[in-house]
């Protein structure tokens, strides 16, 4: 069913990296999960943490700071890879887009379409490994992410209704079918029929109806992407939308895991509130 | 003077990483420097973090989750390289000697005697460095460190009366004089005269009559590298010289940095009472 590849000890907890053989993206895939001390007793809730481009399971498991404050709080972390990988495996030469750029989209287009199926891997595969064979509260699952895994977060968020009860997102890249960073993706994942696009992208999301629970964004005045990530628009739709939700620009934040890092209490103690409500 | 690679805001302070030609080592050196908030009003206390075996100045920088409760005291931390580095500084295929593994000596035996001068390094010549530079405040200082670096802390503490106001180490190498990692290395950088070990052996010195002022140190009872540590040696040369401190073994815990950044916030919470008696 998976295998273990590490289990450490951390903040009371564990902290394990576990590899399985993907159906749905026809490759193994590892991911990282925090089971806290309290999954002993019995089903803790879960918070997912999505990766940016270039991350694998690993960046924001050792570089977030995340379990501190998730440990705190008796929730676990699903921390899934950003794509498919081995050989055999399609890939690009830019560093946006093939391996470790999946974009969390289901694609259609050769040569991608036979394994770059995150969008199915992180919504219904990896939920159903996690859930099947962990101490895991299915009916409490809250979502976050970091760029293309905040555009993750959000766009798998507003997909799904009822399924997460809070989500947040750490500089995501908000209205990617208007940006580089997308347009690009978009186009070769799925083709070049932008309806196809519209519901992975968190800004026309958004503005079709927003999401029913709180939403944090938090995005560094900084950040040497901000062009790419258009913050901007999806403060818009969440304004013109009247969407419960925080927008937060920090003066002097860049897009690195030191702003993540900075900003994680407050993200784990938001998803709390939610899950425990 | 030195040069900025690259300086990210964090926590409301500033994450640096700087580079300068060191004239103890006799190349070019990298460290970091996490300067929190308050250091814009003035000069403020300094925690050094001296590594472990086969790190860089960038481990605990980006995985230890110190920066959070560093800002929460306005403590600021410095975080030296454990080697020379470069092309033409003698290294050592091996993880345990050379490049990476310093020891925190000044070596005395060829071909490391040129450049493996650690010891002058983090003693000397960066504390002068960092304070000419930067708003630390000289009469409050610290140290800490993991593994080699753990053995590191308490040997510059102990060898330094008066210089640092507590030490602290996670996993510390305790007694290289009577272990296999420790006489290699001190064979290789200082030579079979023993006598020259003993001011590097943080057993030794405790028995020697210790630090004055608090120590903490933990240790993971799951840490793959216990026959290799020997904590027993020091925790008995503590209790025997009736050194004030604490001592804690942790079911379950390993060596790596999971185990670093669960206990970080005590370490940092136990230096802040005494930088701020």
């Amino acid at each position: 069913m998976f295998e273990t590849v590490s289990e450490n000890r951390c903040f009371d907890g564990v902290q394990g990296v576990y590899s399985h053989d993907s159906d749905v993206c026809g490759c193994n895939m590892t991911f990282g999960l925090f089971l806290p001390e309290e999954a002993a007793e019995g089903p803790v809730p879960l918070l997912w943490y999505l990766s940016g481009l270039t991350c694998t399971h690993e960046n924001a498991m050792t570089k977030s700071g995340a379990q501190a404050w998730a440990a705190e709080h008796g929730i676990a972390l699903a921390f899934p890879d950003t794509s498919p990988r081995g050989e055999g495996v399609a890939d690009d030469d830019a560093y946006d887009l093939g391996q470790g750029a999946g974009f969390y989209v289901n694609a259609v287009q050769e040569p991608w379409a036979p394994h770059y199926r995150m969008w199915d891997y992180v919504a219904t595969e990896l939920p159903r490994l996690l859930f099947n064979n962990f101490a895991l509260d299915e009916e409490r699952q809250a979502i976050t992410g970091h760029s293309m895994g905040g555009h993750g977060a959000l766009t798998l968020a507003m997909n799904h209704p009822g399924r997460y009860a809070s989500v947040s997102a750490f500089a995501p890249i908000a209205h990617p079918s208007m940006s580089d960073w997308g347009r690009k993706q978009l186009t070769a994942y799925l083709g070049t029929d932008t309806d196809a696009w519209a519901r992975h992208d968190a800004t026309l999301l958004m503005r079709e109806g927003g999401f029913a629970g709180p939403v944090l964004i938090d995005q560094g005045a900084s950040d040497q992407f901000l062009d790419l990530l258009k913050p901007e628009a999806l403060a818009a739709a969440i304004a013109e939308v009247r969407q419960p939700g925080t927008f937060r620009m920090h003066e002097g934040y860049d897009h690195s895991y030191f702003f993540v890092s900075s900003f994680m209490e407050d993200h784990v103690s938001f998803h709390a509130d939610a899950l425990y409500r």
